[in-house]
């Protein structure tokens, strides 16, 4: 593969898995409505659902634009997504509204490091699109009323959020260890700069900084 | 009620079953698009989904400049709805496609009846939401396609499209008889004329001819 070959290759995988992820993520939420004890609470998830139907399409309409088919950039991905949500069902309306913000905000933070590295108009649309997550304020005043009602509850959704990106970083490593045109992005090539494993680690130490300080929000331990 | 507060009742009542049916037919639809046998139908699907839950974002907008919560608008249609849906909740990807076709096409020209005789911002608002729908390329081909491959499907599911008729016209008998605001736009009031026996029994043979046209379309005897 020609080095121009092999970058946008890394911007249609970034993006391939930016699509199935609010693909399985809008059906995830559209269940977790279902467990909502309300009638609001159940219009705020659905339109959780509905935002991440909206970053499907934007998603879709880029990769339609670098002459990419949304369906064959998101197959490699299917796996991965499926194992995780099938190891970290909500089995109650609280920890789906964890797994929303936690799981969500962690894979959010990643996929803005990887943009970094890509052209600049599918930056533009993955930080816009990133950026319209929006309900975070609902998330953590429901866990945060939550916690405050039945404080033994706090130590299982610790726990939880835990489990999260656990189960995250596993199905991660596995990508990682797949496709290479997507790892190249952060790793450069010979022609293109790109993390040395400093930076990487750099990286790393960030993206758990930012879930401690999510998990805090919620007034969980990490 | 004097006979402006009877009006702007009865458009608060269309508005709110409106508004109920769309959050109710978007759940069901992200339910559907799990029993998808391919991704890109999933996705076909989960678009409905998502179109129906901007509909409801609009409607509780102008339920909002009407000075009306959506929440109580909804309230008195939350039993009828989920009755339909409990006793008509499709077995298969095609009970699912011929449901979204057949039984919300029957539920929009119903609507766009009763909004001849609301307020013209409002009526404004329904029609653009009710023509919305737009998938129904989508579903029409899908549903003939596997007619095609299995014509002993066909006769199942005919029967399938009448009984979503016979359990939308009971539960709406039953919010006809409940809500009187609703009704009486239609009827009217002694300052201000409604439809008369004749007049509704018109509008009856249009909704049913119009189910039929869309039985048809579908390949399916009515």
């Amino acid at each position: 593969m020609t080095d121009l070959a092999e970058y946008r290759a890394g911007a249609v995988d970034l993006l391939g898995v930016l699509a199935y992820g609010a693909l399985t993520a809008f059906a995830r939420l559209a269940d977790d409505a279902e467990l909502a004890p309300t009638l609001p609470d159940r219009v705020q998830v659905s339109a959780l659902a509905a935002t991440q139907f909206r970053h499907f399409e934007k998603v879709s309409e880029r990769l339609a634009e670098l002459e990419a088919d949304v369906m064959d950039a998101m197959a490699p991905f299917h796996q991965p997504f499926d194992s995780f949500h099938d190891h970290t069902a909500p089995k109650t309306w609280l920890e789906g509204l964890v797994k929303a913000y936690v799981g969500d905000g962690f894979a959010a933070d990643f996929y803005r490091e990887v943009a970094a590295f890509v052209d600049a108009d599918t930056r533009a649309l993955v930080i816009e699109v990133l950026n319209d997550e929006g309900h975070d304020v609902f998330v953590v005043t429901r866990v945060r009323a939550a916690i405050e009602q039945n404080p033994d509850s706090a130590g299982r959704l610790a726990l939880w959020g835990r489990r999260l990106v656990g189960e995250a970083l596993s199905q991660a490593q596995r990508v990682a260890a797949d496709r290479e045109a997507l790892t190249s992005l952060l790793t450069g090539t010979v022609d293109r700069p790109g993390m040395d494993l400093a930076a990487i680690s750099r990286m790393f130490s960030r993206l758990v900084e930012n879930h401690t300080q999510r998990m805090k929000n919620l007034g969980l331990q990490s």
